[in-house]
C-alpha cells in the first residue's frame, strides 16, 4: 500500500492534474470514479496504471479485478484524496495513455472547436459529439486542452468513443477538402434548417468570449444561425453546437 | 464610501451569497457585473441599491448615472471583492427585489424543470428557455434555487425575461391544465421529432443524477426522447433541453 505523499506514482498524478503541458509532455491523462473508468475499459483504452483505496464500491472493486496485465495499488484513503480533483473521489484514479484514435479517411460529420475555453462547455460539446455519432473532434490553436480533468469529467466517456485531434489551421484546411464548412454564427445568413447537412460536412462552434477565429471564418463556406425571440439573447456555446450537431442527426435521418 | 465590513449593506450581500432560505426570507438576490446588470436595468427590475468601486468600467458608470431613485453607494475596493462571487467582480454588484413576473392566463409554451440540482445547468436551462421564447418555468419541490449566484450569472439575463416560478405539484397540475405534457425521457417511446410540439404544450426536464419525479411521471401525456449514436450514450440536461426546446420553436414556424 503507497503511504508516502512522495511515492513517484502520487507525483505524477499531482503534475497531470495541472497544465496541459505536462499532460503532453508525459503523453497521459487521468480518469477518476468508476463509472468513466468503467467507459475507459470497455473502450479498450491503454491503461498505464490504477490506484484505489478502501472506499471503492464492489462494482469498482469488480471492475479492477477484471483488468488483465495492467498494476493496481491500493493507496492510503487520505493520500489518495488529497490528490483527487474531485469532491467525491469514488476511491479510484487511473493514469490513462494519450493514444490518438485513428481518423477516418473520409470522415462525412467534422466538429472543429474553436475557442473554446470553459473546460465545463468543451466537456459538454465532445458529450454532445459522441452522442450525436461525430467522426471526430477537432481543436484548433486556443481552445483549452480537451485532456485536462475537468473536461474528461463533463466528457462523461465521449473522449474514448472517438477521435479528438489538436491541429493547425493548415492542417484542418488539408482535413476538411471536399467537406463543406459551417460555421455557427449568430449574425449568420443561412437559417440552421435551412442549410444542406445531410452532405459530408465540418461544424465550427466558436467560443463564447471571443467567437470563432478569423481562420475559421476563411475556412467556413457559410454561416448558419439559430433564431431566438430576440436580438439580445444569445446560447451558450455548448448549446448552440448541440441543436446543431442533433440538426445533423435528424437530417441524416436520425 | 463604504469602509466597513459590518456595514449593513455588507452584511445584507453576504447572507444573500448563501442559502435559498435567507433570499427568500429577505425577498431580494444579488446580481454581479455590467452586462448582467444592464440586463436587469433594461427590464426595469426592481432594484433595492447598488454597490460599485473605483473598478467600474465607463460603461457601469453610465448605467449607475442613468438610474432614477435607486440608491448607488461606492464601496472600498478590497470590501467589494470580499464580498463577490465571482473571480472578476466587474465592481458592481445589485440587490434586485425578487419579483415575480405575471405568467400568462393561457401559456402555450411552459417548461417544467424537476429535480435540476446543478447550478450551471439550472442555468443553462433558463437562458435557453428565454432564447426559445418559453412563456414561463416552473420549479417543482426539489429543484435548486434559481436565484442563487451562479445560477443568476449562467441565466445571462433570462431571469429577467420570463416568470420563473416555484410551485408544487397540484399547482403545476392546474397550470398544465389543457396543455399537452412531454416528458424528456431517455427510455421514452416518442421521437422527439414526432411528438406534436406545435400545439399548446409544457416539457418536463428532469435531473441528471435522479431524473424526472415519480409526481413528473404521473403529469407527463408522453414521453418523448432523442435518438443518441449508441445506448450508452446519454446528454447533459441542458443540452437535451437545448434540443427539445428548439424543436419546438422550429415546428411552430421558427
Amino acid at each position: 500500500m503507497i503511504t508516502s505523499p512522495q511515492n513517484p506514482k502520487l507525483k505524477l498524478i499531482r503534475a497531470l492534474q495541472g497544465r496541459a503541458k505536462v499532460r503532453r509532455k508525459e503523453n497521459a491523462f487521468l480518469v477518476e470514479g468508476v463509472r468513466l473508468f468503467e467507459e475507459a475499459v470497455a473502450a479498450n483504452w491503454e491503461v498505464r496504471f490504477v490506484l484505489y483505496d478502501r472506499t471503492l464500491s464492489e462494482r469498482g472493486k469488480e471492475l479492477i479485478q477484471s483488468l488483465e496485465d495492467v498494476e493496481t495499488e491500493e493507496v492510503d484513503s487520505a493520500l489518495l484524496k488529497s490528490v483527487s480533483d474531485t469532491e467525491a473521489s469514488q476511491g479510484i484514479l487511473a493514469v490513462l495513455d494519450h493514444t490518438l484514435l485513428p481518423i477516418l479517411d473520409s470522415p462525412d460529420f467534422l466538429l472543429i472547436l474553436d475557442q473554446i475555453r470553459d473546460p465545463g462547455n468543451l466537456g459538454t460539446l465532445i458529450r454532445t459529439a459522441s452522442a450525436a455519432g461525430v467522426d471526430a473532434v477537432i481543436l484548433p490553436p486556443n481552445t483549452a486542452d480537451a485532456f485536462s480533468p475537468k473536461v474528461i469529467r463533463s466528457g462523461m466517456g465521449g473522449h474514448f468513443r472517438m477521435p479528438i485531434i489538436s491541429m493547425g489551421w493548415d492542417e484542418i484546411k488539408d482535413k476538411v477538402q471536399g467537406l463543406t464548412v459551417l460555421l455557427a454564427e449568430m449574425e449568420g445568413d443561412v437559417l440552421y434548417t435551412e442549410a444542406n447537412l445531410n452532405q459530408a460536412c465540418a461544424l465550427i462552434i466558436g467560443g463564447e468570449a471571443d467567437g470563432a477565429s478569423e481562420s475559421a471564418r476563411e475556412l467556413a463556406d457559410a454561416e448558419i444561425y439559430i433564431p431566438m425571440k430576440d436580438k439580445t439573447e444569445s446560447l451558450n456555446a455548448a448549446v448552440a453546437g448541440a441543436i446543431l450537431l442533433f440538426e445533423v442527426v435528424k437530417q441524416r435521418g436520425l
